[in-house]
């Protein structure tokens, strides 16, 4: 039993700085597929901004009973999956209410600056022992407090151009679900 | 060596109609970040409409040549190889100059509509052997006719939940090109 957790704060800024990202529509909308593909059970979308959550929770009524929910009957089996939390303890707690247990919490970056990472093959190979929730930052990525909180780190992922390793945050959650749950 | 095509003509609405999407700017960024993160040498952005050509060029201008290019130097990388055309036909002529030979032609679909389709297995293991366009749809996915002119088609992407498949095309070709060429 996997859930997702999208961060708005503690994220970085282009520079290393700390800040507090703003909520960006097409991410709920990509995650939440992404998410409702690979049998996730919840997208949480973190952000301590009071109005940043109710932002969310308006995307989520018009998909799920406005009248997004008529135009494009798809979208609300996967926003209906969507909710707006304070911050990442008040996601887990969420998610130990719905799993029954306290979930493993398991970061991701693409630079995890010197930290140990856990190998995709061995994530994938013990994902169901355990209700797993996996942690995105927005922006540049988790700052180090939120890194820190959490319970392991997954290895970066790496292109075969080792220059160049900016994906969006959709196609990191994309590549991610896929390796740890696609069909092989 | 490896290029892709985002195709806006011919593909379907949800209705199943032919139609010409319009150019969606965040499917620029994502895909040329995803594209040049796995060596990709060009995102061919497909669309008969010449305004809508335009505002690619407008828009990968900005990124590599104009006010774009200092805020966000990693950008530049990715959108200094996007080029847009006005079918596929070329697209395919413009990569054929690039590698010197006519390159494979493979489409994707989440549907495949009882054509048969390449294994990710058997395309992986045989990418390197010739170039090879990977062709995208917008909307709801390439039309009859552009799915008939390349000369095969990627397995589509199965999640877990067999009651739902709706990715977003920024993740579709973030999994892709994942199961084609990233790390094992």
């Amino acid at each position: 039993m996997i859930a997702l957790a999208l961060v708005h704060y503690p994220v970085l800024d282009g520079k290393g700085e700390t800040i507090s990202s703003a909520l960006t529509n097409i991410d709920v909308h990509d995650i939440a597929r992404t998410g409702r593909t690979y049998g996730s059970e919840q997208l949480y979308i973190v952000t301590p901004i009071d109005a940043q959550r109710e932002l969310v929770r308006r995307i989520r009524g018009h998909w799920v009973e406005g009248a997004g929910k008529d135009r494009i009957p798809a979208r609300k089996k996967a926003l209906e999956r969507v909710a707006p939390v304070a911050d990442l303890a008040e996601a887990v707690e969420a998610f130990a209410e719905r799993a029954g247990r306290r979930p493993r919490v398991w970061a991701t970056s693409a630079d995890p600056r010197d930290r140990s990472t856990i190998a995709f093959d061995t994530a994938r190979a013990t994902l169901a022992d355990e209700p797993t929730l996996l942690v995105f930052g927005t922006a540049h990525g988790l700052a180090a407090p939120a890194l820190e909180a959490t319970d392991g780190l997954l290895a970066p992922i790496e292109g075969i151009s080792d220059e160049f390793n900016h994906l969006s945050v959709r196609s990191a959650v994309a590549i991610i679900l896929d390796r740890l749950l696609g069909a092989r």
